[in-house]
Formats: C-alpha cells, sequence, structure tokens
C-alpha cells in the first residue's frame, strides 16, 4: 500500500510531516511517498534516523493555508497537493494524506480525480467522540448549501465509512435537526428525512443537537455549513467550562489542588474533539482516497491519518459508495 | 405594571407557576394576573401564605405541550394562552409570560397581537453566557427557513433587546457562520452579511462556533434552525464531558472525593445554559411583550420571567423595534 503525503502541508511542515511518515512505516507494511520540496524533505530525513527511507516525489510549488483555493488552484500547477493527486492518478499511489489548505485539496481533488460516480457533491466526514464509542459526522465544510439528494448522498457515503473503516454494522444513521417528528426540521432536513427513509440505510430519524454525543447514531448527516459550526460550538463549550472552572478554582489552594488532577480529563476531552487526534478527516465522493488532517498535526497525527488512509483504501470505500449509490439510483435500496 | 401569567402551562403549573406569581409581587411592585382554570387556581392560593393576592382571570381550556400547535390554537379558543394575549390587545395586561406550548404561544401571539411593523417573522431570542458577561443568540426556533432580510430584522431586535433590556452600550452584533471573512458562510449568511454591514449597528462580523461563548459578541444572529441546534449541542457537550469526567474518576475515592467538589461548577454552568434561569426567552417581533419560559420552570424560573416581561415592557422594546426598523426602512440606519 503506497500513501503519498503532502509533505508541505499543516503548520509544522515539514518537519512533522516527515517524522509522521516514518512513524506510520515503522508501525505498518505502508509505504509512504513524500511529496513537495526534495531538498527540504532530505534536510529532515537526514536528521532523523530511519530504517527504510521514504520515497521522495519533487513538487515545485506549495499552497499555502490562507490561500484563496481557486485561485491558489490554478495557479500553482505544481503544487505538492496536485502531485498528491497525479500520483494516485497515474496508480503510483493508493491513497493521498495532506495537512494543507483543505479548500485547496478538495478543489485539487475534485479536478484531477473527480467525482465518485452517482455523488453530486464531495463531503468532509469528522469522527467525534460519543458516550458508547464514536460517530461520524458529516459534512463538516465541504458543501454548505446542500440539496435533499446531498444529505441522501452524505448518509450513504457515511454508512459505507461507517462499516468499513469505524468497523460498525448496520450502522444507525441519524439526520441533524431540532425535534425528533418527521415534520420537524427545515425545508432541507423535512425533505431529506423522506428521501433517506426511502433506502434501506439503518436511518433512526432526527437527531437533536444534545444527543450528538450519547451513541445511539453512527452516522449523523447534515449540511456543511450545519456541521461545520456544530463542531466548533462543542469546542467552545468545552472550553468556556474549562475557563469558568479555572476561575471558579483558582481562589484557594485547597480547591486547585483537586483541578490539577480534573484538569487532565479536559484535557483529554479537548483532544478527543479535535480530528487531528483520529488521524484526519476522510473527503468522501472522491473518486481516490483522499484525508484531510488538521493544520495543526504533528508527527502522530500524521501517522494516524496515513494508516486511515491505508485502512479506507483496503477496505475498498470508494467502490462500495459507488456500488450503493447504483444500488439507490436503480431503486434496489428500497426498505423491506 | 400588569403581567398576565399564564398558570396552566409548564410541567409543573398550575403549583409552581402560583408560587413564582407571589414571589415575583413580593419582590418587585408587579401585578400577576393568573390566567388559566380558577378553581385550580384558587385551591394552590389556598395553601399558599400570601399578603396581596393576584387577580385571576378564569380560561376554560388549556393547551397541552405536545398538542401540535397549529390545530390547537383553532379548536381552544379559551385556553390560558389565547386569554392571556386577549388581556394584552384589551389594555389589562402590559405583557404576558408562558411556560406553556412555546409553538402555541407563538401561534397565538401572532394571531391575536400580530406582528411589530415592519418585522416580518418573530423570533426567539435566548440569553447566553458568555466569559465577560451574557449575549443574546436569536431566533433559536421560531422561524426555521429564513430569507436575509429576516436576520437583519433579527439583528435588530437583538441589538434593541440588549441595550434596553441587558443594559450593554452600542451592543456589538456578529452573525453566525463558518469563518471570519465575509465570503464565508453559505448562501443566506453571505447576503445578509452584506444587508448588515449597510446599517449603523455596531456589526463585528462573522462569528464562528467557538467563540459563542468567548464575550466579543452581544447578540448573535442567526435562523431558528441553526440557533435550536447550536443551543442544544452546546448543552450536549456539557453533558458529555460531566458524563466523562465522573466515568474517569469513579474507579477511586482519592479522586472521587475531588470531583465532589467540582461537580458543584458543573451544575452552575448547566443551570446557566438552561435559559429558565434567566427567566425566559422574549418572543421579538410580536407587537406586544411575551416572554416563553422553560417548560421545567420552577417558582424562580417564573418569577424571574415576570421581572424579566415587567422590565421588556417598561423599556419599551416593542416600539423601539418598530422605530429603529423604520428608520432602517427609509435609509437612514446607514454607517456614518
Amino acid at each position: 500500500m503506497r500513501i503519498a503525503l503532502d509533505a508541505m502541508g499543516g503548520d509544522f511542515a515539514p518537519h512533522e510531516i516527515v517524522r509522521g511518515a516514518l512513524l506510520a512505516q515503522r508501525f505498518s507494511g505502508v509505504d509512504v511517498i513524500l511529496v513537495g520540496e526534495e531538498e527540504k524533505i532530505r534536510d529532515c530525513l537526514g536528521e532523523m534516523s530511519s530504517g527504510h527511507a521514504p520515497r521522495i516525489q519533487h513538487a515545485s510549488e506549495q499552497i499555502l493555508m490562507h490561500e484563496a483555493p481557486a485561485l491558489a488552484v490554478r495557479k500553482k500547477r505544481d503544487s505538492s497537493i496536485a502531485v498528491c493527486c497525479d500520483l494516485i492518478k497515474r496508480g503510483e499511489a493508493d491513497a493521498m494524506v495532506s495537512a494543507g489548505n483543505t479548500g485547496a485539496v478538495m478543489a485539487t481533488a475534485l479536478l484531477k480525480l473527480g467525482r465518485t460516480e452517482g455523488i453530486d457533491r464531495p463531503a468532509i466526514g469528522t469522527v467525534v467522540p460519543t458516550r458508547s464509542g464514536k460517530a461520524i459526522l458529516l459534512d463538516v465544510g465541504a458543501c454548505v448549501d446542500c440539496e435533499p439528494k446531498n444529505l441522501l448522498q452524505f448518509a450513504l457515503m457515511g454508512a459505507v465509512y461507517a462499516e468499513k473503516v469505524l468497523g460498525i454494522q448496520k450502522p444507525r444513521v441519524g439526520l441533524m435537526s431540532i425535534g425528533e417528528e418527521e415534520t420537524k426540521g427545515n425545508e432541507l432536513t423535512r425533505a431529506a428525512f423522506r428521501e433517506i427513509s426511502a433506502t434501506n440505510l439503518n436511518f433512526r430519524g432526527n437527531v437533536e443537537g444534545r444527543d450528538v454525543f450519547h451513541g445511539q447514531y453512527d452516522v449523523i448527516v447534515c449540511d456543511g455549513f450545519l456541521g461545520n459550526v456544530v463542531l466548533k460550538v462543542a469546542e467552545g463549550a468545552a472550553e468556556f467550562i474549562m475557563d469558568e472552572m479555572k476561575d471558579a478554582v483558582q481562589s484557594s489552594w485547597l480547591t486547585k489542588l483537586p483541578m490539577l488532577f480534573v484538569r487532565r480529563s479536559f484535557r483529554g476531552l479537548k483532544r478527543k474533539l479535535d480530528y487531528a487526534e483520529y488521524g484526519g478527516a476522510p473527503l468522501l465522493g472522491i473518486d481516490g482516497v483522499c484525508i484531510v488532517s488538521h493544520g495543526r498535526s504533528h508527527a502522530r497525527a500524521i501517522a494516524n491519518a496515513v494508516l486511515m488512509a491505508k485502512y479506507t483504501a483496503e477496505q475498498a470505500v470508494v467502490s462500495s459508495i459507488r456500488a450503493f449509490q447504483a444500488q439507490i439510483a436503480r431503486g434496489e435500496a428500497r426498505p423491506a
């Protein structure tokens, strides 16, 4: 299994990316191809003792974290992101990972690899912690203005990912909304409810905001605008609690002391909410395996993302999505 | 100041509502009119020792918490909610409070009192705690499918409320979105950004999910679908943290003991996130003062809601909204 890894993407590139590549190679049989400025990558590798050195694929340009994706993709034809996609297209890599500009990764992947047959818009899925395990929330930012059919496709892509990669049998699918009944929600979710109900997905109806973390759903579907807000509000609420509690206890050593202990649990939770810890977020609906990592990823997160990419490619997630979508389009995936 | 209070609404009606009325009367010069089944109210009052007994206004019917609002409002013409609105309409009450079926309160108020001139759709505002005080988040469920002009109107109504009732000078208005730049967001928020920018509101641009609780914004504007999800996700995230921490410490007395202390802070926070603690949520854009309280409200929350209603009426929030909206419509409220 060969994974193209964007060595220039992310806040700690290329150093942490190269370290992540070595970690991933050490812990699994994966072959990483480091993509980016050859000299810089070689310098990093030189500092690190390594058994089997990864292959390097030169790319002369780099898209920065805050560049406008559309323009950057048009102008920088030899960016490390573009070269990663080219490697997949030429059959030299089975998957790619980038911690770079997410918008640019998405635009480049769409341009070079195209969409999975039958999927209109790709989605970014994020694994979130729940009381009983994990769930995939999608979309969290790829598609901000959705139609009902997009949400249906997100549901099926999420279900395939949950089953193949998270190992959940007959994943329970929920639609993010504001009440349990089918009639609750906005125009978009009410129409999507009907469309998802008409398939043989294990659809459990609407999910309310407070149930996201309860663990009754394995796949939580929403448009990319809502999903992005939801993720960040959850992070913000966790930070707020932490800060409020710091204030509450800082007045006395009697209360500071127990907090020293409790604080560790908070840090664990903050990490849990940060998708870097899960290695990355799959870009679903692209005709190829593409994992986007958080810009703040360190070596461990990069290594996890590489293993996630390997597993997603091995489990044939893309072709399963294609097959499931075709089944739905033929009207075969109806409720029993 | 006379406040019509729906004695039949909420999970603990009429007992807790009647207790709340007495509390409010004791602590302020307000006159409460208890609206509902006279006999039941009289029974409750009989059990409680009270100085100045509130007036009772009989209503023969009661809309239950889970009834479909549209149907219930049509069928139960003499509901306690309807009678509260009638009292305002006839000039016998200056404001109303109900902990009953929120949808029914909204539908009845719209029908009987109508909208504030120039406001197309009403909004429910919720006061949320922030690191530096409080902010009003609106809409949280009245208007689930919005146009840009609705969000503009929510912004101005929120600003008037923040200034008049929360006492914040030149309240900082933010638009809930997924990035700071004007170009970020979905179709709705990008258009609303332009409309709000063109007024003399103290508009500070987009608010990201994680900044809701930071305290840089006094008014946070979004459609009712998003606002409802945001509120509930924040509650869910807080619960998740609490539950995860309970699990983390329950293995040993050494860790259980400090948690006994820390847990209190959590409960405080959960209360802070519960709008019942702020007495209630104003229904803005109705041509009259209407406060909806949480169905689980006990006496203290009801008393706070009555005081909130009194203050909202005294501060002439409705006429200020009308005047500000007229100014915007005439094109006078442009940035300097």
